[in-house]
């Protein structure tokens, strides 16, 4: 037949996640690590690959990698699960704890890909915009959850893009005053070093999101985990894919987790770099920049979308949030390497310039 | 909070797909190739991931290796689409055309992934069972679709695990007869060398699944890919997870994809393999060995169980599908190579004696 009926009607109307990357000299839009992994560390990981057979099934769950995590957060290997990054991990539990008649509650500015699975799995969304600073408006979300009715939540720790922690006295209070689930999504915790992972015996309802695309150099190998009680991880594997996590991957994010050590003075400069990348961008009148616990700095300027086009012209690809609602000329800058830092800046200080005379 | 509320009603009674894959000597058991990729193909393949950038996201779309399969088949970028194995892209068409609301037309006993990525997403099922000799109930299936409602189809040629190509007339027949989204599973094309791929421009609602996990040995590795019309391809995309497809599955994909050739030969000797196990199978009273177009021979044994139970304490790892609806006392063994087949038949040979004795 020349012809097919359309896909079903809350797909059809869709668009696409875009995550806009485009060629450029300096990468500073998706928060990636500037280094890759270890010069050492990927000497390890070629021996391992060698050896592995291409031909056979991965072990669907990971279990290698599973218990070396768990090991590390003095947990089960039950309270852990592998997804093919953080992203089908975020997918699964829109997948199980949300679906047609149940209700995501969401905090928007925050990381789109929580509301686009949420459209895609059939699940109601409820909004409670943060205030103008990107800080939670803690009463009203604690007042929406006593109102009940909410299937889960997913709070960005730090808060991509905006950058600041959620405040641990509050994602207690939170954690007390729903039986929802509530997802602690800490993707960045590496440069924040905060986790919600000492609540977890208390807190049946917390589960913790991390991944090692960020600190540990790994986004183009695509690894994530959840930590949680057993019962939850159970619903994961429901609906999850059984061989999402391919056995390439297993190795590589095996001994990288090994050798995580190694991976702290990288850490530690990103940190520091992050706070002289603040400091500066304050220096410059026409910049807002907004703190961060994470290897990003969200910040806006007027036209903020033609400073986007002016850097991007210059080789320097950020992140243009300008368009975005709760986002009106923002942009996100990735914490690079000293070097692509120092190019961002003066390329920002041009740009600035061009506009004051223009 | 020391309670957390239920995963959403459709998931909560789910038991997740077990792939039953346990610790063997002869792994016969996942239709796996028996040969891992040619070491030539490996050492370039070690080249080219010295090279690669593991900290960087990968291309969302695989661009390189989309564009290699469309031109090997005489297609337009547009037309194809990379998948975290053929599973993700199981899931995907069950997501964008199934459901809450619409409906899967299934033909069991067939891939049980189908059935289960349909329960996932709440998609409603009408299964239209095989005939006893496995063949597909054409005429009741002809018939279904001309009532209208089903949404989508998938016809697994060869069908797993048992074994037959779908008839190439019943298929255009099907394309003509409704405006359904046919899937044509074409996961073990390589070994049945039958494709629907000419009849692409013709039907809009055709779609094709391959996958490199079969023949390409890369079961490990998890890719896989859809052929289909841009139409289609574009709301496969707005479901999928943007970055699935992980940089070093594209890398080794691609390298092994440029050099297919050389896995001719292992795929002749599968093939010839095929007909001596099936030849041989058929020399043992107590079985009964279905035809085959695929990689895996289905067969049907009184007390499979306790038969698969005997293989398996000798080493042999065959999947047992005895308690499995349609396949009442029927094991599916994989084509080895010929020293895991001529083991396998021993040992098997093995078995029956001893349960003539008992």
């Amino acid at each position: 037949m020349n012809n097919v009926r359309p896909s079903c009607e809350r797909i059809a109307p869709l668009v696409p996640y875009d995550p806009k990357y485009l060629p450029a000299e300096a990468y500073l839009s998706a928060n990636e690590n500037p280094q890759d992994v270890p010069e050492e560390v990927r000497r390890e990981i070629n021996r391992r690959l060698k050896a592995m057979s291409f031909n056979r099934y991965p072990d669907p769950l990971a279990n290698g990698l599973r218990d070396r995590i768990a090991e590390a957060n003095g947990l089960e290997r039950e309270c852990v699960l592998l997804g093919n990054g953080g992203d089908e991990l975020l997918f699964n539990i829109a997948l199980a704890w949300g679906g047609p008649g149940r209700t995501f509650l969401n905090l928007p500015p925050t990381f789109s890909v929580y509301e686009q699975n949420a459209r895609l799995t059939g699940t109601e969304i409820v909004n409670i915009p943060r205030r103008d600073d990107h800080s939670i408006d803690e009463e009203a979300v604690l007042a929406r959850v006593a109102e009940g009715g909410i299937d889960y939540l997913i709070v960005a720790s730090p808060n991509n893009p905006t950058g600041k922690l959620a405040s641990e006295e509050f994602l207690l209070a939170l954690l007390d005053a729903t039986d929802a689930l509530v997802m602690v999504d800490e993707a960045y915790f590496e440069f924040s070093r905060m986790t919600m992972r000492p609540y977890l015996a208390r807190h049946k309802n917390l589960v913790i999101l991390r991944t090692f695309s960020k600190a540990f150099s790994l986004a183009g190998v695509r690894l994530g985990y959840i930590l949680g009680d057993p019962a939850i991880v159970t619903e994961f594997i429901k609906v999850r894919q059984p061989y999402s996590v391919d056995a390439v991957s297993q190795i590589i994010a095996e001994t990288v987790y090994e050798n995580r050590a190694s991976f702290e003075r990288g850490i530690v400069s990103i940190i520091e770099e992050r706070a002289r990348l603040i400091e500066q961008l304050r220096k410059l009148p026409e910049v807002k920049a907004y703190p961060s616990d994470a290897n990003y700095i969200l910040f806006r300027a007027e036209g903020a979308g033609e400073v986007w086009r002016a850097l991007y012209d210059r080789g320097i690809l950020v992140r243009d949030f300008s368009a975005a609602e709760h986002l009106t000329d923002c942009l996100r800058v990735t914490v690079g390497s000293p070097e692509e830092n120092e190019r961002f800046l003066t390329a920002l200080k041009e740009v600035l310039i061009e506009r004051r005379k223009a």
